[in-house]
């Protein structure tokens, strides 16, 4: 794609570089700015400069925060003793949507990838451990998605504290609600048989 | 969508007022920046003010450009007797990347579009009628979309130029090159088969 411009070039150029945007839709990215006011613009570069400089993330959970600990760690109503480990921040804002859980979260900030070079230093997993061994949580609940690097690292978290007097669970996988049997895949259709729940319990949810 | 920070929810809420970005995407967008080093947000605010600032647009044919005429237009090479009339600089990009006109542009910046609340004095037309007036343009060339606002705009600008000594002409419409005649749509077919033309001056294209 040949520009008629340097500074057009250079903006199409930057967006491009984000996850799932071309040259193309970077194109119509540009040209929709350069036809708003100016004040967007700059309301845009400021909201991203100022994210990157000023975010926090909090020093028990690690969730994206604007203080040094989060809104639900700093909750007196939350369940301390509950931690819900998780790989990114968006994982949190799914699980607080429900409503359904009142416990704290351990964002983990990835999973353990040796094909992308992630390994466990690079990720919050002794600071996790670090919790446990100190003796004040009583569950861990494992929220990572059902992958070969999720389970890895499920297994990797599982062993560094099975030795502590706490229970491990990991989040029901089976037949989404609503959801038809007959366009299940075979996994998630077998799991939801095998790890099946008595039928008064789901009568209360 | 609740956020447990102001920052990363202000840079959400900008981030998705661009076209065809919604709040999942600009979220993903603002965590991929976060995980990337303070530079890379840098440069893209940067190129966007820079954009926003400091871009002009052609004086004369209305593309966007580094200095007062654009390349195009300074070029010395380029007939200047023939003025292809497109919507945007996107048409210009797309026509210059065939390599087969070597004409000059003008930009309208738009197609006339009542429901949009677009009219000619939106668009740049009084400048291309006075250009013609002029008398050192032979042939206008109308390389607008083939839409109801495409074909008002055309017929609009036709009808103020009329009575001057020019060629007008519009580009061809017709199927593809590659393309099956059976998944054509009729009205495309049927501009095709009209507008045939001479298979010995096929042959030299």
């Amino acid at each position: 794609m040949e520009f008629s411009s340097k500074l057009l070039q250079n903006a199409v150029d930057e967006i491009s570089q984000l996850p799932g945007i071309g040259k193309r839709t970077a194109l119509r990215l540009v040209l929709h700015l350069l036809k708003q006011p100016q004040e967007r613009t700059t309301l845009l570069a400021k909201a991203l400069m100022q994210l990157k400089q000023e975010i926090k993330f909090c020093k028990s959970c690690y969730n994206i925060s604007d203080s040094e600990r989060c809104e639900i760690c700093s909750n007196p109503h939350r369940n301390k003793r509950i931690i819900c480990v998780v790989e990114d921040i968006r994982d949190v804002m799914a699980i607080e949507s429900t409503g359904s859980y009142r416990g704290l979260y351990h964002v983990l900030g990835g999973k353990i990838s040796p094909m992308d070079g992630v390994g466990p230093q690079d990720l919050f997993i002794e600071t996790l451990v670090e919790k446990v061994k100190e003796g004040n949580i009583d569950e861990l609940i494992f929220a990572l998605s059902s992958t070969m690097e999720g389970d890895t690292t499920n297994f990797y978290i599982f062993k560094k504290i099975q030795d502590y007097n706490i229970t491990t669970s990991t989040i029901a996988r089976g037949i989404a609600v609503g959801d038809e049997l007959e366009y299940a895949d075979e996994v998630t259709l077998g799991r939801s048989i095998v790890n099946r729940i008595p039928f008064e319990s789901s009568l209360k949810q």
